[in-house]
């Protein structure tokens, strides 16, 4: 699968619409083409609550990260406090109950909406939140949690698993997985729905992966949010929406340096890591979500062919203009409703009734 | 949904990964920002086939096109040349009979594949060839039609309808609407599946908006591939992936020129135009293709959304690395029988049995 040193290109090309030069006959020793500078217009053609969200370019550095493991933490803390801020705001808005617990040794939170139906209470959603596998431990980790808590009107536990720099791969899959085994002591798994963004969508599907591995039995639905399912920089996003994302930018700078963060000694292609190379067989229903700007994209677009492949009912949902997971940061604006609305009737169809 | 003219923006932003500049606080008197020139490689994440049909840079060109009427049939009559040597190339290969006819005086062409299963024989796909609303017409129209017959093993007619510059809008649609109506005298409607990329998948959506209008029966699913469904410039994709899609390249040019020839006096945000802003109630299960490098995108997701959104069963397949309708144009590919074959699976699980 890899592109031959020299193409030999006979295009049988029905689309060159500029005239009589019908086929294009090249040969090209490199396969890399430059795209010249572009405006980006904010689009029209989403909410002003959006268009707010999507209008600043992205303010981070595609240089190589290197610090310390105290560093590090110093950096943590920083990023999540703003986290805390919101889980705390959304707590507010919501009327959720959040409640710490420990299932099998992890640290989890429970949060409850403040009605649950009946059509609900034998069901359970699985949360395990985001932030390149470094960022977002402790109360950092709900506002996700949260936001489905209420429009799913289900209970949802987020596991706020083991993270580096002192926990690194696989302490994180390894605390999903003890997770797992306590909940199917009390629920059906096909009753349990299984969800997480980013670096949660990545180790949700690497968490299913795992459980087939063990053969245990697996959730009634899944729903991994612009997964970081590849944790090299392989997938045509990775480069088309290079900079155009203005929340993930690059891959080179932050992104990179958490992947290694994380992975310690072990190859990023792993399928426990990078779980679009793994074998997705028999996994749950699986619903995708992701942007027309994301740099993930492509990270979630080749699960969700490799789902269909597999045989797997998958449904993809891409929204107009956000970057990556800009339907959990711009939370106020109608297409994130959306997107929740879109992700609970989901559930509401595959989990067990 | 307009931007408005200064943003006064207070992030709630979870993801500024370079450290402690924790809130992106920013007042923007202009919305557009630009994105610097960058390489594109050849994603390695694609067969080499399609990699071959990738890797070009896109060969037109983003100035006005002004043609008197014979120039414009000069062009067409080039552009289209190529493409009945495809559609002979096609039948040769797939060992399909291709039968001209005409139904309710429109010219339309019968494919069908060599066997038609048992299960198939009362069942009828109805093919809306693309082209931009100019191009395509005659022999021209067929290659799509021939990948669906084989792969669907179906029975297909494809409508050879009427276009600029003899015949701008609402001809193309009339013709479509009247080999409805002398469908609907033969077939039940829910055996039928109406289809088609491009220009073709956005008349494929202006003519279900049409039949409902008209309260006729409607199809029993539908294809509309990366669908033109909306001929002003509006959308994210039309400026992220503008000079990425290598198919479609920009909308100036040839694109805007060929939009305004067809719509002729004619408004073009008129729904049986940019379908987009129709009212899509009530229309029959859909499939929707698009790649990540597709000007269209936003084109195909914008439908997406707004066909969930009025509780239409829809399905979105992005193609990784894909420009406009690369799963035609790629057809040697194992990626575009993917595509037919999920397409296929979609007509199955929808008309009725």
């Amino acid at each position: 699968m890899k592109p031959s040193s020299a193409f030999c290109i006979r295009l049988i090309c029905f689309a060159t619409w500029q005239g009589a030069a019908l086929f294009i006959a090249s040969a090209q020793s490199t396969s890399t083409r430059t795209i010249p500078a572009r405006p980006l217009p904010v689009p029209t053609t989403v909410s002003s609550q959006l268009q707010t969200v999507i209008a600043p370019a992205w303010q981070g550095s595609s240089s190589p990260v290197v610090r310390t493991t105290e560093q590090w933490k110093v950096f943590i803390q920083q990023v999540n406090q703003p986290q805390v801020q919101e889980a705390e705001l959304l707590k507010q808005r919501f009327q959720v109950s959040v409640k710490e617990d420990t299932i099998a040794g992890v640290h989890v939170y429970r949060v409850s909406p403040p009605v649950v139906p009946e059509e609900n209470r034998h069901r359970l959603l699985l949360h395990i939140h985001g932030g390149a596998y470094v960022l977002f431990g402790g109360e950092a980790a709900i506002p996700e949690a949260i936001l489905m808590a209420h429009y799913a009107r289900m209970e949802v536990i987020s596991i706020d698993y083991r993270m580096p720099p002192d926990h690194p791969f696989p302490a994180a899959l390894d605390d999903t997985i003890a997770v797992w085994r306590e909940i199917l002591r009390t629920y059906t798994p096909r009753d349990v729905g299984l969800f997480g963004t980013s670096a949660g969508g990545g180790l949700t599907l690497a968490t299913v992966i795992k459980m087939k591995e063990l053969s245990l039995p697996l959730p009634g639905a899944l729903m991994a949010g612009t997964p970081w399912s590849d944790l090299t920089k392989t997938g045509d996003s990775y480069y088309t929406n290079a900079l155009i994302d203005n929340v993930l930018g690059t891959e080179e700078g932050s992104l990179d340096a958490c992947a290694k963060l994380y992975a310690g000694s072990h190859d990023l292609t792993d399928p426990l890591l990078s779980p679009v190379n793994g074998d997705l067989s028999g996994f749950p229903p699986t619903v995708l979500l992701t942007g027309t700007r994301d740099l993930f994209l492509s990270n979630t677009v080749r699960v969700h062919q490799k789902l269909l492949h597999a045989g797997v009912p998958a449904d993809l949902l891409v929204f107009e203009g956000e970057s990556h997971a800009q339907y959990l940061i711009a939370f106020d604006a109608p297409e994130s409703a959306i997107a929740f609305q879109e992700v609970t009737q989901f559930f509401e169809r595959n989990l067990e009734r």
